[in-house]
């Protein structure tokens, strides 16, 4: 990593190690950061209150709202920000769910959802007396659309998810069918582009959205839910005057988040082009080591995330391995806390769950960086085998 | 203002302005903002993530909740971030009710608690099926402690909530015999320290407390929620990695949270002195203008905060005339977001809600901005008046 706004040398040289981990928390964008420090000159003060400090603030917050609606294709008041991606998502899930509840209390959504969307949907089952319907996907991770289209149709739906694509894996979905069906059968779809906005083209087939300014280059402490006009929603917790987001926000990080945003899909298409070559190099390199197993859709996917599973490999033992030869890597679930869990998204595809390395490029990672990782990958799945007494070449 | 870390020049020049409201939104500390930039280069990782840099994103938050717990006198692993202090509210009142329901669903408040502490007590009733009780104040705003005593003792009673001072107002509350009767009656007892911490001493007579690091000079969009350890409480949302603040908090945030309250804290004392003296000037001046109420304990209270209210004016008129002359200060309710709302701190105390005008002094306000405010209110009542045809000296 040679981005200057890098982590600063602290553990080790900066030059000697690249973070390939950047899905969910990348550094900080150049512009994000410049964005955030004179949002913390400007945009300190309360937006509600009636002074010049406070009206400066909230022009500030209005101003990011119009941004990313700019981006999304929506209109500047259905664009909320919130204290978090997962904190979007629960609010989409239990607020539409709420709104929706003379509907029925069942949610669909697909078995390779975020952790925070398949949880929020059982938490609003609970609450209404309904039923959480997971829609099974296929090898690549992809949604099985027969069975999607099945259970919106079914009586009681209030609600169904579905992510854009997948951050561990790649693939995306066919979000076009799955809202014609959704539509079809009345009821909202909730789209999860917390691993693609700022990465992906976005389709505006959805009805509710919830974005993940952190994986853009975006500070953390903070998330994007947008609500069409049409779909009908109440915040799920006591009454505030920030309901979407009770104490409210803070402002510089949601004008960080939207300065960031702008800034990498005006060059989106390049990023798109140069990272699409590196994790295709990615991919023919390391299914040329033994036992290893590339994941997700080859072609139709993100352009910067690759995952493969080792046999005979602990997950953990190569995360470590590979740190200490100057690579960041992720493993196991992206979508919950502790990288020892083995990821659920894997599972729900049929494939290998452990001995899992997950990588996601920045916009910062290098051609270098990408064949230095690929020159000590083997290597190091080789120590880690030989540790464990298995495999070997 | 002539602090250069408070607004740049932009609406007016900042050297003719004085940001009087903090109350909840200060300028950054010098020092948290310097925090704040470090740690957007050495903590902007996950720090659930086992790598290098997760770890180090792992070790700032660690670092950061024991400089809290040091301050409040807890255990670090009692300390934990929130979205917000409202976030923080809300999840110590609806956690501890969903953790104690068999004991009943009624929470017990005082009337002045703010806002987040009402409406989650309202909506942890609704679930449970209990009530919330609330407890009414005196003319300056302090709790009836016998009603307090009988309303923890009545059975069904899962949380009491006392704030440790009054934030709009200034008035301490007394903690202590509070707490004795909570304890007494086996109710635990949440302390909302969000206008006190940072600014007065504060008692250890809590087992749940919630505190706001906008108020002492840290970033917005975080909160602090101490939970002893013998109290039961747990997570109100969906399950999430992050239960007590899903999706994670700011590593950055909490970071430079923790070193803003304990530079503030090390020169509490002499602050304590200065910011008293200048408030008991503002209390002996108000109380000069003609139909002016100064509200409060005027000795057993906050060393920063001072509220009156002007009969014959409107709050936002008066708010928008200072603002004109330079001076931003709050008016209405403090705890809830529209300024345009009366306060329900006042209306409890039974003195006059309207024409009402806030000020929380800054560490950074100097003894010239409370005499040139001093100089320009009489004038500026006087034309709120006189636009109105009302009043008059």
């Amino acid at each position: 990593m040679t981005d200057t706004t890098g982590p600063a040398a602290g553990d080790s040289p900066a030059s000697s190690r690249a973070h390939l981990d950047n899905g969910g928390g990348a550094p900080l964008h150049p512009l994000a950061r410049q964005a955030l420090l004179q949002s913390l000159d400007e945009g300190w003060a309360d937006p509600h209150r009636l002074h010049t400090e406070g009206r400066r603030a909230a022009r500030l917050l209005d101003g990011a709202r119009e941004a990313v609606a700019g981006v999304l294709g929506a209109r500047t008041e259905e664009v909320r920000f919130t204290a978090s991606h997962a904190a979007a998502l629960h609010a989409a899930v239990l607020g539409t769910a709420e709104a929706r509840r003379r509907t029925g209390g069942d949610v669909v959504v697909a078995a390779t959802e975020r952790a925070a969307v398949l949880h929020a949907a059982s938490a609003a089952a609970v609450v209404h007396g309904g039923e959480r319907h997971v829609v099974g996907v296929d090898l690549l991770g992809r949604v099985h659309l027969d069975a999607f289209r099945a259970a919106v149709a079914s009586p009681g739906v209030a609600l169904a998810a579905l992510q854009h694509a997948n951050g561990e894996v790649g693939t995306r979905q066919p979000l076009a069918t799955a809202h014609d069906a959704a539509r079809a059968a009345g009821v909202p779809l909730l789209v999860d582009a917390g691993a693609s906005l700022g990465h992906d083209d976005l389709p505006e087939t959805w009805d509710l959205l919830a974005a993940h300014p952190a994986d853009w280059g975006g500070p953390a402490g903070v998330g994007v839910l947008a609500v069409r006009q049409r779909v009908r929603t109440v915040p799920p917790g006591p009454e505030d005057a920030d309901p979407w987001a009770p104490g409210g926000v803070s402002v510089p990080a949601a004008f960080a988040a939207a300065v960031s945003l702008q800034a990498v899909v005006a060059d989106r298409a390049a990023q798109d082009a140069r990272r699409r070559a590196l994790t295709d190099r990615v991919r023919g390199a390391v299914a040329g080591i033994p036992d290893v197993e590339v994941v997700g859709d080859p072609v139709d996917r993100l352009p910067h995330v690759v995952t493969f599973s080792c046999l005979y490999v602990d997950g953990e033992a190569l995360v470590t391995e590979l740190d200490r030869a100057g690579f960041a890597v992720g493993s196991g679930s992206a979508c919950t806390a502790s990288t020892l869990e083995p990821s659920h998204v894997l599972a729900a595809m049929g494939v290998l769950t452990h001995g899992n390395v997950r990588i996601a490029l920045d916009r910062s990672t290098s051609e270098q960086d990408v064949d230095r990782f690929l020159a000590v990958l083997p290597g190091a799945v080789q120590r880690v085998r030989d540790v464990l007494g298995v495999g070997g070449l």
